[in-house]
């Protein structure tokens, strides 16, 4: 079932230590089939290098019930669901506690755009979503995550597909993105922006967004309609 | 004799260039046999490529006295011992000078949770000692810096358990855990979390502690009897 | 076509990922023939290990033109070709998003000669450009970087061949030299310089050039007519 | 001539990229033969990748004349040659450009003693040197470097062979030691110091040196008649 589908899920979470977004297992991609309803995620808990393409289980988008796997999904799969729930454009999701979009994370803000790397991927601030709440912590604790990260998006007025990766307060990053394998992209372009953005403001404590013209040109020359950047 | 513990005790220390903990001979790991009140631990200053599973030293657990190998054991021998001694629920012992624990242990201060990367692992933030004395640097050094480390975990009110990790005051981190190898896991995410919390604090200078319900959350459900996390 | 200068500008981009100073494809590398008006560049937006020295595109300098080549040549194309007709003793250019020179670039500052290390490939200051206008940005957006550069050089009296490097303000860096390998090696003695700078302010905020007479030193015993480092 | 001593300076210059301590050729190893009042020492300019055992050039103590090599000898030999004659108990040395310990040189700041890091291979703050004057740099200005170096350890009262490295202002570090392979040794740990000194400030800027009885019994248990630390 879904054989396609594991070992996209599969090759993407092997490429989180491949490019240096996971200590252990702190980290997990699934993928979604949206035509039948069902995502495809990495087990709980499984080191990635006795991990097969097998290991991936599928649950139902809608009532999270493990459909094929003899493994438990991972333990953020609630919080994978809501997004793929609320944000239909989204094709796969990524988790990590890599070191700098997390150490972003810790510090409670969001990621200005400060340079072309960030708007050649991004079309505005990623945003650090608000605390919860004690009631949203003690409760389904990682369906209210994701419910967090919906929230944070709705009211700011932003489009998951525009700022396709988000801050956990206290916690760390999720990304997304057209497929799994998108997904870790972003997660890796994130942590690049999550890095440089703590040294500019070292060297110039001022340093403010890059101005919106040079954030359209760079954006859109690699995004809708007109773009020109590849092949 | 003690031929498995050997070997997990080697592996471990092997593990320690591996992860990034140690330049040199810089690190040495300890497991415990405590039916049998014998600790295996790394000898003295050779070097990780040279050293094999045989070249582990056997000591006696009260005494210190070297009961089986042909090399002397690492000079914190003594440092080991007092902490099995005091902390009858662990089972393996990690001391290193990796960069950003140490940093932390230079600077004297406690490792704040600040995030749910720490919380997945420790209960609470991780404490410095105090300076020690010159009594007790010119007498037992090593004796008297377990010594230290468990009088900061009994006048805080700490379990060991809870809390695998102590960062010595201008000196550098000890982690500990239920075996060797899982000390030494402990001892990576203090690494992680001392990396994190460093830049933490540069992006926001007066981030805080995280709530106590996302420590409980966190810490709860990968350990104690409603653990959920992993297979 | 141009074959021998295919293959060094294929290396030279190879080198990017092997010093560390890319992520994805976000770099491109270049090498012209003066004597026949063609500039090699990379493909726009292929990675690098699928890459072959066939996939180099062939432009003409001026026209910027496609000569031979199956691919479209990178988006920054117009910028190198500038580079080249304003700068005539370059030979190689190279564009990174290098993390500690784009830290540079994002904070708009230039890179101040504090050491020897500086001194040894720069001669004085490596400049960071003004904010480029709407104008610019919505106009030939690529050919206005390049035009960008050789303003700051021209205005502050900088000649190209002293001073191989520029921070493009909010962006990142570009860097040439004699060759597309010697352009390289200048963008990896780039990102040293702008490690190194962006801490050695944090030790001593008030860090200033060095002295004049160690600048001349190390900059012409390695370079100009009595040079006396290497064979 | 001297087989053994080229074999051994031409794998402690290998240790420096290996180490991490040396971008390109940035960094030179030699090693003397007190007996013969010779040195060898790395050539100018050479790749490491391709420098063979042969390729170390025999230079004359006292006169720096080369006795044997058909290439040049490091621009730095002069440094080298009076560090070996005003520093007799020393039997090789290393002079790179290693990232940490050159922003310290850059900061001209000296490396504080802050833990048992340091102590364990250094008897206190490691020097940095007073700026040099403009006639030291345009007379015999690798020469004047070696003797800036002495000049400094003398004026503090500093024996070479209690600190084994020196920071040289505006420029990099040297160190030194028994022989070529352990000034590369000392030369790691300096690096190793210099980054964590570096952020113990940032976490507390009112860090101060470790306590004198702690910095004795580090350096004594390892140093001198009545160390115990290793085999």
């Amino acid at each position: 079932m879904l054989k396609k589908l594991k070992q996209q899920v599969f090759e993407a979470n092997l490429d989180l230590p491949k490019y240096g977004l996971v200590t252990f297992t702190w980290g997990n991609v699934s993928g979604i089939d949206r035509e039948k309803g069902l995502v495809v995620i990495k087990p709980s808990g499984v080191e990635y290098d006795v991990m097969t393409a097998d290991d991936m289980v599928v649950v139902d988008l809608h009532s999270g019930a493990v459909v094929e796997g003899s493994k438990k999904p991972s333990s953020d799969t609630p919080t994978h669901l809501e997004l793929y729930r609320q944000f239909p454009d989204i094709g796969g999701i990524v988790h990590t506690h890599s070191r700098h979009a997390t150490t972003w994370a810790q510090a409670g803000h969001d990621l200005a755009a400060l340079g072309t790397t960030h708007a050649d991927y991004f079309y505005g601030s990623i945003p650090c979503t608000r605390l919860m709440t004690d009631e949203e912590i003690q409760g389904e604790y990682e369906l209210e995550t994701g419910k967090v990260i919906v929230e944070t998006f709705a009211t700011r007025g932003i489009k998951a597909k525009d700022i396709p990766a988000v801050l956990v307060h206290s916690h760390g990053p999720f990304a997304w993105g057209s497929d799994p394998h998108n997904a870790v992209h972003n997660a890796v372009v994130l942590e690049e922006i999550a890095y440089m953005n703590l040294f500019t403001y070292q060297l110039n404590p001022t340093a403010e967004s890059m101005q919106q013209t040079l954030l359209d040109k760079h954006y859109l020359r690699k995004h809708g309609k007109n773009a020109y950047y590849g092949q």
